[in-house]
């Protein structure tokens, strides 16, 4: 109890709250990574994570360091020098891998959104036909910014139907364990996640899934650390090139076995329910939904008009939780509650009760007890 | 206990024995990496880095990733694109970052020492004086995988002379804590080391410092994640650019506020004695010293003719612990023992009899009963 009578909270979309198991894992004595208890955690952390990930025995990297350097893995690994990328941008994610391409010298061409809305394929499809020397498409699939769940998969169909040479990479920090994501049948060439979102694990790991065409020989990229050649053949005898973060892969390990244990399907039902109940309770607080296809990963909710989005966040605070807000220009009018992490149908109900209480604090004339029969209206609806 | 009746034990350079107060802070709750809590935690962190690092109220910046990836940050950092780097290469770890500036687009001019011994400064200022286009020189303090402490201050001061244009860019990966280093009196640019071990948290984390001339204005590097000009006006005010490894932050700053309440000085001592037993105990059961100038983070020993090293770590194995052996060309031949971590004199005592009982598994005429005294004795001659 760091605040008052109230328990620290995460309301989040990452990191968000870990299991008591995987926190116990990450206390256990530091074992050497080459010893033979830690290459084989290593290597069932990989096939979990592959199981996981709906690519059943591939490989999967795992790379010590955000998902933003595991984007920067992908990026540099599987997209040829100077190569063209059209990049999908519908929130801040989006504008990041623009921008990163940029730096790592690719000619970049951007496709928007409206904020909280998906991408207009037709849009896509011209400037696919319109852009020279195109090496490959960047989308996220849940745009933490916006909350907006975008069609990775129309994306990649239009892309194949299009410029079947371009390699379509995906962002899937927060959508992974969340919503559904089919790398080989939806034709991806690049998935990339991190430990901290729909995995349970703290924050500190990146897992990069490439297409066997995406692994195909190129020139180098001018990288060392995040050139994932170099990883590969290290990581497929168990091994790491660079000593990891063997601490948090033990945890990520426990996680992966509670995740496989639920079942992914009924994992994504889970935090698809627990989602709905967010924005029902928002909604019956006289809030907006913001995404137009809600990712089930983050709960975009804007307040009402002449409401302060960081009050409420600072209400919230006081009562323990770290309630998300938005993101730059998006700070003044959104919440972004999320229950991503390690929670259930009552964590929804608390959750609730607590947006309620928060918008309460900063308007007193919040309606009182609407948020919970809301939240389990919604929660019984997808149950 | 998972091995018979042995207990594990890491007796080799990094990762490291961490503490269990180190241990607990890595299971306590996430924090959110932008609550007040864990910004608190952070700057803290990066102050007591920065004092442990003998530049206290420097900038110094942590990286999630491995030493690696905080090396390349520096070198992306701080070396202009496609300037000439000298590279200083006395083992692995040296030729690791040879690699890594030429995957960088650098030409490398290389200067090696012998296996076992330190540079020759009048061929380093030969080789300085006759670089063209010379941007930047590296070095390896502590060159792990021969043992060897190479005289950074030496090589700063001939770079200085010959080149003072030049950038001098150190890898303090094992001997930060261990092993003096003043980066601000030696007119070093850039120091990197890193979590797992010094500092004996466990790996995940990087940590770089650069001098004012290295962060001045230069043309961006074709990097993003590792650009650390993105890090440095987060990181001054508490935040990161990407979600850094919350936990093992946490742990850092616990491991930082004991080592700082040891007393830096004090620390180095500490580890310098126990080193020294370890080689006096190697000495004594017929095997020589590598390094013609150890570092105090690894007692490199060769072991004696005949003697497979492999199989002496394989019998240590079997006693519960890790114990390195050589790398690469070195492997048949040398062990690497070490205390770097969490250790004090008894498991000084403890790995010297370890070391004996494991060589006698493998030369079962070794003498009984004199690895101890001989550990004993290096230990009251350096009290």
């Amino acid at each position: 109890m760091t605040r008052g009578a109230f328990r620290p909270r995460l309301l989040a979309p990452g990191p968000v709250e870990v299991p008591p198991a995987v926190l116990e894992a990450l206390a256990r004595p530091v074992e050497h990574h080459r010893s033979p208890a830690f290459v084989a955690t290593f290597a069932r952390a990989r096939r979990r994570l592959a199981d996981v990930m709906a690519v059943p025995g591939d490989d999967v990297l795992i790379v010590t360091g955000s998902g933003t350097a595991g984007f920067e893995a992908a990026l540099a690994t599987a997209v040829p020098r100077g190569g063209t990328v059209l990049a999908l941008v519908g929130g801040k994610f989006g504008a990041r891998w623009a921008a990163m391409a940029e730096a790592l010298g690719h000619p970049v061409v951007r496709v928007s959104a409206p904020p909280g809305g998906d991408f207009d394929i037709a849009v896509v499809a011209e400037r696919l036909r319109a852009t020279a020397d195109l090496a490959a498409v960047t989308v996220v699939h849940s745009e933490t910014s916006t909350g907006v769940l975008h069609d990775v998969e129309a994306v990649a169909a239009v892309v194949r139907r299009e410029r079947p040479e371009a390699l379509v990479i995906v962002d899937a920090v927060t959508s992974l364990a969340a919503a559904e994501l089919r790398p080989r049948e939806w034709g991806l060439d690049a998935v990339v996640s991190g430990s901290q979102k729909g995995v349970m694990t703290p924050p500190g790991l990146a897992f990069v899934w490439l297409s066997e065409r995406a692994w195909a020989p190129a020139v180098r990229p001018a990288a060392y650390y995040l050139d994932l050649r170099r990883e590969r053949p290290q990581q497929a005898r168990g091994q790491t090139a660079y000593t990891p973060a063997v601490s948090l892969v033990t945890g990520l390990d426990v996680a992966l076995g509670m995740l496989l244990e639920e079942g992914p399907d009924a994992v994504r039902r889970r935090r698809a329910a627990l989602n709905e109940a967010l924005l029902a309770a928002g909604v019956a607080l006289g809030m907006s939904r913001f995404a137009a296809r809600p990712s089930p990963a983050v709960a975009a909710l804007a307040v009402p008009a002449g409401v302060s989005a960081p009050d409420v966040v600072r209400a919230a605070r006081a009562r323990g939780a770290t309630l998300a807000g938005g993101q730059d220009e998006l700070a003044p009018t959104l919440l972004r509650p999320s229950l991503l992490g390690y929670a259930d149908r009552y964590d929804a109900v608390a959750a609730a009760q607590l947006l309620e209480d928060a918008l309460r604090d900063v308007v007193p004339a919040t309606p009182v007890g609407v948020a919970v029969p809301a939240a389990l209206r919604a929660l019984d609806a997808m149950a």
